[in-house]
């Protein structure tokens, strides 16, 4: 191993469709989706980020459901949500991950719309997946662990641009491959369930493989 | 364009958990991300499989609901819904294919555990990603359309691979990128709409842009 790999996957603070800043619900396909593409991809733990107490016991209740209760006999969604925590805020996610690996985790999140004033220098511009693979095939025992946080809603808000260290690219996807039929403006829109699967696959998948 | 691409859900005939042959239920959360996944990268057209009338008629309302309903205002959303449509089969999608296009589509799948005999010998072996992103880069105007089939449940039936023209590697990690922790098997448990969008990332994303 070397390098330590993380997912956040954030319900507050994130925007909403006019770029308030709210808290979204839990949507439980969400949380299984993470279990199951972090486990796929051999992330050490997957954090589902929320300040509602409620939302936080919903999380324990389905990660428990796969541990003991009836869901306990499907052994590899057991395996996949094991590896799942509820979180209050990033912070908190922070310090679990330094608690855990020793170091604090280099924060990355993908491509977002809103820039605000006050981000790192490191966030002015995104660093490539090809960069960040490299990163991690190259890394150290000493390596600092990556944490890919996730928004929900319209997506994170500004407050977690500011803590981030690295952008990485928005997934699109290749203009040459396929004529943009017409009256076609770029789109991305995909869920985010799709957006953290491909980014692992980015990063982490044998792609290249016969 | 050159190589038009196609989606296809299949709901029936798939395998249960103990490998018998069932209908599932649609999910709707499928239905969007499929949709979503396939406007994102270029996807000219996402099939829902379903024998069972009263889900075709599910997709239909769903599909009308972002088109006319209280969705028509997300136009992003409505965008990629009005390229999913409900089909009874995939002969039935095969010809709609075949009509909209000139050209009977190349059938691939993902590689799956069962491999029936009888498979086309095109079927023996898995074709890697990177042929396919280049077939689809060196396309010309009259190539065969390609149709990508996933299953629900816990995957296709034997005859839907004896349709099947082509099998894609199946999605897993890097194995040199991170080491397996203590323990831990092969594991590859991503959800339908998670290898999906993965696959559309392998075959048609910028994966490479910086």
């Amino acid at each position: 191993m070397k390098m330590a790999i993380f997912l956040a996957l954030v319900h507050h603070p994130v925007l909403d469709r006019s770029g308030r800043v709210v808290t979204t619900a839990l949507t439980n396909v969400d949380v299984h989706d993470l279990a199951r593409s972090g486990r796929t991809f051999g992330v050490s733990r997957s954090y589902v980020v929320t300040p509602v107490a409620l939302q936080q016991r919903l999380v324990h209740e389905m990660v428990g459901h796969w541990q003991q209760g009836a869901g306990s006999a499907h052994l590899r969604r057991a395996e996949a949500m094991q590896r799942v925590s509820a979180m209050p805020s990033l912070d908190a996610v922070r310090t679990d991950i330094t608690q855990r690996t020793g170091r604090a985790p280099v924060i990355a999140v993908t491509a977002a719309r809103w820039q605000p004033e006050g981000m790192k220098p490191s966030m002015q511009q995104p660093e490539s997946f090809a960069l960040w693979r490299q990163r991690i095939a190259t890394a150290g025992d000493d390596a600092q662990p990556l944490l890919l946080v996730f928004g929900t809603g319209w997506g994170l808000a500004p407050e977690v641009l500011l803590q981030a260290d690295v952008r990485l690219p928005p997934v699109r996807r290749d203009p040459h491959l396929l004529d943009a039929e017409a009256g076609d403006g770029p789109y991305n829109h995909l869920s985010v369930r799709a957006a953290a699967a491909i980014i692992l696959d980015r990063l982490l998948g044998d792609r290249d493989a016969p």
